[in-house]
């Protein structure tokens, strides 16, 4: 019985540094920890990843975009994420089925209906246990996440980036309105605290639960 | 009021040179003819078409798979099939829905009611007016297309030319059955008759359809 944590919030909100720290604690603390992110986690999933992020896509429909994210969501878990959790191990996620209801409909427009159906189709009985939710302003987060793609030298992953500032705030609507609705599955922090604050409150956080877990198998 | 054809059948059927055979007698015939072909038929299609025929690809879940056709179908419909038909234009479609329920309900076993799910988010309203169906004996179909293949020096799409003979007569007999649900969308032609026997057939019925659309309009 694996424990699944996925990390949700807008671009340059901290995501990816505060994932890293924690799987490193845990895996200091003796987890077996896998640490993966969406879209992606595996080579043909890599590979739609590849797609979805090009800015050479900008001709991209919404339908298509929806579709490609489950496609490459649906290998992800078949391929990592569920053989990881039945094997016991603590899944670390960066984004998971949340980013796809605050991205494809709080901010493009698609139904909320037709993601939590593709959704369903991806991720068969597979669900994150927690969510830790990176609140964060985007001017804030765009900011730090232009800085990240100048200083990169790796491909321009930066549709998102290129998106207006009002899609970015549905997103982050979007997100806290899913926060709001499973107060028990979300953690919600504080992207604009120091890093190591913000670490500390997730640390807290993940150890009581596996805590939890580990006394309710006994 | 355009008027949209999809061919279908099993690799090495005849699909690619009967379609542009009918492309080339509209074209004289003074049609405006779209000719396209999924998975692919625009830019965004076309790579992800590189993902799904790629032989490297042998990991590829059925879920995957199917919501890649989605992905592919829903980009091409919206950027090159439905613009071609509100111009009037006739678009001939080497493979479509069809395929997808054949392959992978028939072929792989995925439930019908998650492809037709999945062919109607991407289609939205978008449907054939006739579907020509090029029945062909796997074992022939399959050697056809290894020569084709062999004989070729551009990337290797041979994924599903590589699964075992059962699976491509699971995907023949899903294409008959469709065909004989909805006989007077179908044309069903033998593909292992004389190539310019089975052009006549094909240009003949779609010339009295284009007629009766023609009558119909007036």
């Amino acid at each position: 019985m694996g424990y699944f944590i996925t990390f949700e919030g807008i671009e340059g909100c901290g995501k990816t540094t505060q994932i890293r720290m924690l799987a490193e604690r845990l895996k200091a603390a003796g987890r077996r920890v896998t640490l993966t992110r969406e879209p992606g986690g595996c080579a043909i999933a890599d590979k739609i990843r590849g797609i979805l992020l090009d800015a050479d896509n900008q001709a991209m429909l919404p339908q298509a975009e929806l579709l490609l994210y489950a496609a490459a969501r649906a290998q992800h878990v078949g391929e990592v994420v569920k053989p990881a959790l039945d094997e016991g191990g603590v899944v670390l996620c960066d984004r998971f089925t949340d980013a796809t209801i605050a991205y494809q409909s709080n901010g493009r427009g698609l139904g909320r209906e037709t993601v939590d159906t593709l959704n369903n189709l991806a991720c068969g009985d597979v669900r994150p246990d927690l969510t830790v939710l990176i609140d964060c302003d985007p001017v804030l987060g765009l900011e730090r996440a232009r800085r990240r793609i100048d200083a990169s030298s790796g491909p321009r992953e930066e549709r998102f980036e290129l998106e207006a500032l009002a899609f970015h705030q549905r997103v982050r609507e979007g997100y806290l309105a899913l926060a709001a609705g499973e107060p028990h599955r979300f953690l919600t922090v504080n992207g604009s605290d120091p890093v190591e604050l913000v670490a500390a409150a997730i640390t807290r956080q993940v150890e009581a639960r596996l805590g939890e877990q580990y006394h309710a198998v006994r």
